[in-house]
């Protein structure tokens, strides 16, 4: 029974992790905090945890959180993290950070994409990329693993499989059209989130300048070996959870749809939270809502390619993976918990 | 031609104001103001007026808003109308107030439901309650209209047949159960019309105790000449415009359900714009959507009676209703621009 | 290890059984039968099963039911169960019937509130109405189980304290107002169920004439001695799932809003899964989505009453119940399973 | 005042059809008919009718249609308008076909993309395709007019500027990723357009396969003067009314944003119905709810470019610009009954 500890446990992944893990039986929630105006019940935050567990969750305090965890997931703003990692770190915490603050290797993309200039720039190499498909290994070592962005992890699962095989057309640009629900924005108010405003609507944002970009560049350049050619284009519709990735890809050579079918079954064939759907079918987000489930439906004809993909961007977007991430760096069945 | 300002355009009662009265063939829009960051145009902030209107929106200066106004809507927060109305009134303006600030005769329930102190209490005995199934007469004549709340509106309507003719069981209170729409809250940011909060949710609110219920309960005393015991719970329900009250009410002596219908038939045989529908069909909010009607369903049974009335919150039960308003002080058709 | 099947598996309340059974460690689902096309693995149909259960969905062979089960659940149509039920019962199966086949004691009012005559009247009397907090010690030994309707367990368990003390008025009608969401209309291709219909609505339906209405009346019939006047009336409301009922009651005598909340706490202070908030809380069917809750708010001014009860329609309104019923004449845990 | 007949009243765009010519001041509505149980008042059919048409919707009579009408408009399913037409054009009316039955040139694509061999193929060369901002000479003299299809709309409208000055890279594939709302899968009553199922909901179909696509590919060949490559993957998202088209080009050349913008800008710059936002914004499908634009937002990056166009599927993708059409070839005002 290991002890776990939530920073920003208010949050839609916060509120996620806590729901997932208070019913992991290897588990034990131990401390809970965030940002908050006073400390409260849990329990009374999120009605449906009554009887579940009664822990109050107050303002973080490091020394507590070490004190009482051996495991600490930081659900917190960007920013945040960086400065919250390195003291539990250097305690012999392990940290599996929700955030983008260790994802990016190359500390100088900060001020960019992230407006901040990284303050603990020096564990950017030693984090661990939770992508369980690409780096299972690494994470079962892992001491501060930095849990993939939702697009990231929607977009790169759709890809990775021709990527490791250089079988795209390098000189091509790839086409990525996500959708995603409004749980995506985090529990921030602000007017384009009202139900009144994004309800009945959809609407691209961020056209080839969102952030999560460059980090599915990084990923896809290492697997592939070479660099890759992204436009992403993110847009909000009125769905609570979920995101669905549309990715349009351009070929070297010429590929038969159910070759392109094989390549993506043999590279997950090992996978427990990737399912490749039978040709002619494609996922809808409905079908992974709530889990933690990747599924992918593929298209080929001549030398393009489509693959899409539908993930919970709660569930295998964030708080999902993190908990994969926790089971394999912890020794846990990796699907312990997960549905 | 009259000339109209609208201060307070940026809301969604203002906008859809601009969007009624540019359309309007006997009103000219000279002024739009509202609090706002920078002065805009409107076509920028509602980018659907584009073509119909290029008029700056900027904070409200009230000289130039009489200089260049016959009539001036003020669809501004509750306190702040009962400020800018009295000096328009001065200057021989028409003004129609869409804010509770000249809804209530008794300047003391003010604190008690609306938290504020009444500035302009010499000017509630000459308002004109906008509700033109009632107070026509009166409104043909008015400089200043209180133009009713959304809630009331639905409310009063689906009552005052049977309180006019005393049917009412005086004793036994009368249920009413509203259900709104989104934009019921406004334009504004809070956490609880956030889409990722309000979207896949119902709840009760303000149980018992919302605004709108002292202004229904003036107003039907009037009508009844005695006081009508009434318990209101609005309830928020995840569609963007439209209010479906549901009245349970006891009367004196059992009436027949064609009875009843009669009754509600006779008394809005000339009413534009409320529809009293076949027994055995009741009303959905999508029928009164983007409109100014009411349409009631009713059902009886014994002593008991039930009403069912729609409108769209937005239409009927604001910028609608006002532009009625207008239509009958300022010698319109009474229906004119509105469907 | 019991051993249950499921006829009926693909509707809505089906699927929710099979979802929920499936990591039920108590249970094995070892049939799984619905009118069908041609047979189909249930995982095709509900993707998100794909590894968690592998079980062929055809259609029912109650010889084949009987020899593979020891429970069965009916999630079949009105007046399809009572033909089911017998030959299974006759074989020592235990039948949890989700319909509302043998839910009321009177053979003669199926007629006229479900359009059929019953063919298996005999059964009425040993049938068990599984609502729990009324009957868990018939449940205990049942063998014929009629699991309750959603709107009558949202609805009895808002009133059923006040019935048992005989605190109620009874000269006096209650007035229920339920707003349910589209999944309770079941999956079935119906105009009025089309998203393009349903959504951005809301409407009452049934006024007075809802086929729960009698099973209600039934139950807080025999709960509070003497019968109840309901008028119940349900409204669609376009959320996926969980019904919201607003009970407008009038009491014999005054109470205050602490005795109100007491009388029901007290009565319910030891349901593992119903939940009165404190005063000046209301439930929302957001925080008893996906499970097995009903959250009662409450209100009280004079002789008025206010009970708002939130479940979600899949969970404690139809197969969360019909576990938790199974969960106790089974001997499990009462809450195994379930959330 | 010309006397109109709509046949195919019930359905969406028929009725939206009703609703824009019932306020439109050039035209009179004579006939309203469709496949319908039996004859009803349109206004009982769609109660926010009332008192606007007191016409009774039938089955559909053609010689009584042609006696009454002057023009015809045909909102009928695939099919079944190139059975009315023909005798409708004989006797010298006007039809504007909504359906797809006269937008092909080539008889022989009907079997593969519409299922059905053209039984009135002689008339496919003097059918003008309804889009003025490329055929409006012709719509002007045209006897029959097929509407385009609303897909067709929304993405020729954001590649056409391109394709007529011939700055793409045609070996290059065009990808299209729509998004449209459920009202565009018609009043239909089919199992995955239900609220329940396609609420909360977002997914891909007919991948890379709908019959749309021919349409496109066939138009803007026309502009081009040479085939382009479109690969056109619709996806279906929980709001009513709208389309959201993201258009993923590869230029020929690299372009600077401004210049692609200036290029959208100049060739759209006396369209009354096309607005071409600023650099840096992106249309959303609100802002053109109910009327009958389309919004363009365009983004350049080396060769790549990126035009998000925004139309109401039965606005400017049907009834709206049908009515758009009629206007042209009528000689009203282009945008006369239109917002």
């Amino acid at each position: 029974m290991i002890k776990v500890a939530i920073v920003g446990a208010t949050g839609y992944t916060g509120e996620e992790l806590v729901k997932i893990l208070v019913v992991h039986p290897g588990v034990k929630i131990t401390s809970l905090s965030a940002k908050i105006d006073k400390p409260a019940f849990i329990s009374e935050l999120f009605p449906e945890l009554k009887g579940k567990i009664e822990l109050i969750c107050k303002e973080p305090d490091l020394d507590e959180v070490a004190q009482n965890a051996d495991l600490v997931f930081l659900a917190v703003p960007h920013g945040a993290a960086m400065q919250l990692a390195p003291p539990l770190l250097k305690k012999g915490k392990t940290v599996i950070d929700l955030s983008a603050d260790f994802r990016l290797k190359d500390a100088s993309l900060y001020p960019r994409h992230y407006k901040f200039s990284h303050q603990a720039a020096e564990f950017l190499a030693e984090a661990v990329y939770g992508l369980p498909e690409m780096y299972r290994e690494k994470i079962k070592k892992a001491k501060l693993i930095a849990n993939p962005g939702c697009f990231p992890t929607s977009v790169i699962l759709g890809i990775l499989p021709l990527a490791k095989k250089k079988l795209l057309d390098k000189s091509a640009p790839i086409f990525i059209d996500a959708k995603t629900g409004v749980t995506g924005a985090g529990r921030n108010v602000v007017l384009n989130s009202l139900a009144s405003e994004a309800k009945e609507n959809v609407k691209a944002y961020k056209v080839g300048q969102h952030q999560h970009q460059v980090e599915m560049e990084q990923i896809l350049a290492e697997a592939s070996g070479s660099e890759l050619k992204l436009t992403f284009v993110p847009h909000l519709i009125p769905i609570q959870r979920g995101i669905l990735s549309s990715i349009y890809l351009q070929l070297k050579d010429e590929l038969k749809e159910k070759e392109l079918w094989q390549i993506f079954k043999d590279s997950y064939k090992d996978e427990p939270f990737v399912q490749v759907l039978d040709l002619g079918h494609f996922p809808e987000t409905k079908s992974v809502r709530m889990g933690n489930f990747c599924r992918l439906g593929l298209y080929a004809k001549g030398k393009v390619a489509i693959a899409i993909s539908a993930i919970d961007n709660l569930g295998k977007g964030a708080a999902g993976q993190a908990v994969q991430n926790m089971n394999i760096c912890c020794g846990f069945s990796e699907d312990e918990g997960l549905i």
